[in-house]
């Protein structure tokens, strides 16, 4: 993936979400730059964090205000251009040849998201389906008993996947990463689909049930995104560290299926690490390095400490409001730059490592069409 | 809190202790530069330290000599002037307005700390009570019977915070972080206090014991500080990660008691994770900012990559030594500074939010009178 | 250990092996650039991280090669010039003093390494022996029974250590750091080692004997080295975390004996608690700062937060490439001047904290015979 001289490398955001197009209430925009579910403190506002300058730096003058435009200010002037405006020019600047769409969420503060076409369409880029495993069994459970929810599930899966060139674990959030790493025995899944279907289905957090979707996800061979890190407060951040998966990834080495490590903050060191150590390991920051703000260049830079760069990919984790693209891609893009000016004094090859993180990596490991260079 | 021109807006120290203003002898002296309680190596003194260098750096100027005179002239320079002086010269070069003070604390190296009111008086500053409620339940122990126990122990947390603007525990210390985060029954309670009243009652470390106290203490609607990272050697370090208190965190929500998790390092991003995804918890850098001497710009950008603005609060976690109120306030300060320059390139922001983290938040929160800016 | 004008202060290399003075193949050559035991993705090269950049940066100029000359280039000039000349230069530009060798490994990618009197000769250093103590256990296993099994390993390990400075622990691997840290009883011992020897032997990972081992090792009051942190993927990271160390760090301190925390990274500020806490604890950052590249001022730094001066030791943890060596000293040197340049502000005062980090502390910990300075 060479570089045309006078042009952006294409990125690649191997892990996003769709987002908002329609116009969105003062309240339901702050909630979207937080990691909260919960109502702001009193007097408090999700705008006062790393999150809340990085749109105001990256984003205002995309919306032809100077950088640091005052919250209300950027928000009456979204409204005068009107959001559709807005997130085509966001998403536009963003600079993505392809986006890897986790397709397991579908609104956001309660208003419907695009389409992944559509979104693709404003942003100009090629738009590829990342599939929630944990969505697609509990849609796969009502009919099923518990015999049989093995079997429903695993042929749920592969009518989901068709057209997907990846899979997504939330297991993080359902139970934590400290799972026993065995295969479930036959009987173990039964027992436990059994309890689950007691209980009536819906939000599937049986240990044993998340267990088994994993092995299975793992057969089918696409690539296996696992979210670790930091999240919502759905999580308990201890209990999202990468390295509880290292008995997991030793089990699953043998199938050869490509395990890649979302987010990973505060813990991406451990994940590099994993990066380094399992050739089946890949990791990225998606969430982390739209959040942290100026803190981008020195989470990537910890990063790069110890992860081979054929194994580092970039993504936005963008959800909700696209400005999150922006910004998670100004991160990673100024980021890399920042690194890369200090440790690579090499033009040529500090475009290529540039290359592969930013999108050869994905385009490889996900097997994508060839994109070409972008114009941002 | 506009900050007048010309001024430093006021300092809240939320977190700290008192000193000694008579002389120390050198070893002594050193003594308080580490966390340490155990004599130092052979040949090896605390002054080969990030603390020592800081307080060679930021403290020798006070006392009239070059930054970085060595020890031996620095402490010889401190008696010259006499402690009362030195003392009142580096609290007054805090620049602190306010302090709150644990007085779960009264002496050290075994020399007696001044009276908080004392201790306000030197350094300018309004002086408010932070009560250690593991120290006010043991005081009440004695006399009560195990039925009788938790009773005793919500009286005298009532009558000690009479006066106090919030509450501190160190059961980090004295069972770490991963305790049971459910309230106690009474049985347990009961059966719990007779086992510690039939081993003579003295230092609280019974885990149930510790529990309902903490229970009781967020009954009283007082900020809850609580100590959280590194310390003295009593503590296990991993067993001090706040991640670890985060199903107390989601127990204790309903009642809606602010939790301020003190200190943080090397866990301060899992500090500030908590703080943006809860509403009711807060983080300071307390200890950490002092130790870690020209770490403090990293340790505090670090936090900063996920803390709210409204949720960090700055403190010196000062005890024995007035030096370390003057390196606390200014690690904190230069250290503040130096992301606002990066992050925040608009003055007027950069002014409110270094008001908002220097003494806003703490003013808000432990709900102290209003207090003037300072001159430095 | 005054520092000669002119003259660079003696490195004394704390932790390390010995290396490959033949011709290696270019894959061997890139296996000892990861911490992987597995084949590379297809595709990928260990050249293509940190430390290859590092390799190209610090030792292409020791092979009249410009900076950042490619992998190829660079192979193509070290078989040009013979691996013995290389090896030969690589190891003298690296400015050692004294290493500390363990002798625990005898080859690397399937090549013979050095004796430790020829590594020594090329590098023009004083060679001292680590023995690690799992290695001597085994070899000392043969014909042991298993009541006789912990007299012979006591036994060996006097006999192995009659001409060496300190031993070396690989219990992070064999276990993690998350044994109980009580000394095993005799029926204990007996019965584990009835076990093992069933088992037939071979490889240590009975945790009752390793650590017994342990505590045979202490009583022999040299200072004993232990892996913590990463390492190739026998190892689980977050069993690694020297934290974990801290009840076992208490139980041996009564004996005395000094325990030296090997690498630590990502858990080097943990390291740097336990030095500053405890006595007995001393650390070094010896795999860590080679592989960072760049990373290695951060990690350095990071570490110096809170790690007293007399209780960090430089070493490279070099294995297999004489490149380790320089990449080892260079990544050292820089990010300890760095550190110096804003740290420590007063030359003389940098000079003696170098000195004593360089190689001063080791001097002393070990009871090196003098060294003089070197010219680099």
């Amino acid at each position: 993936m060479p570089a045309t001289p006078g042009a952006a490398p294409p990125l690649v955001d191997q892990h996003c979400h769709s987002v908002v197009a329609s116009e969105l209430s003062s309240s339901a925009f702050a909630s979207l730059l937080t990691e909260s579910d919960r109502p702001p403190a009193p007097g408090a506002t999700p705008w006062d964090g790393a999150l809340g300058l990085a749109v105001r730096r990256w984003c205002a003058p995309e919306l032809d205000l100077p950088a640091f435009a005052s919250p209300e200010a950027y928000l009456e002037r979204r409204r005068e251009l009107g959001a559709a405006e807005a997130t085509r020019r966001l998403l536009r600047r963003s600079g993505l040849a392809a986006c890897l769409v986790d397709t397991g969420l579908t609104e956001a503060a309660g208003v419907p998201l695009l389409t992944p076409d559509e979104l693709g369409g404003l942003a100009g880029a090629d738009v590829h389906e990342i599939v929630r495993i944990e969505r697609v069994a509990e849609l796969a459970t009502p009919g099923t008993t518990a015999a049989g929810w093995s079997d429903a599930v695993r042929s749920a899966l592969r009518r989901a996947t068709r057209h997907a060139v990846g899979l997504k674990s939330v297991i993080a959030y359902r139970h934590g990463l400290d799972f026993d790493p065995a295969r479930p025995s036959a009987a173990e899944t039964t027992r436990a689909a059994g309890e689950y279907l007691d209980e009536g289905g819906g939000r599937l957090r049986h240990p044993v049930l998340l267990r088994q979707l994993l092995w299975e996800a793992l057969e089918l061979g696409l690539p296996l995104q696992l979210h670790t890190g930091f999240g919502d407060p759905d999580l308990t951040l201890h209990r999202t560290d990468p390295s509880l998966l290292t008995d997991f990834v030793r089990a699953a080495e043998p199938l050869g299926t490509p395990l890649v490590l979302l987010h990973g903050w505060p813990y991406h060191r451990q994940a590099a690490w994993l990066a380094q150590a399992f050739p089946t390991v890949h990791c990225d920051l998606g969430l982390a390095l739209g959040h942290v703000g100026t803190g981008a260049r020195r989470v990537l830079a910890e990063t790069l400490e110890l992860a081979p760069f054929h194994k580092l990919l970039f993504s936005t984790d963008a959800y909700g409001l696209p400005e999150l693209y922006r910004v998670g891609a100004a991160a990673f893009t100024d980021a890399l730059d920042s690194w890369l000016a200090e440790a690579v004094p090499v033009p040529a090859e500090a475009a290529r490592i540039a290359g592969l993180i930013g999108g050869g990596n994905a385009q490889k490991l996900y097997k994508l069409p060839a994109v070409d260079s972008v114009s941002r």
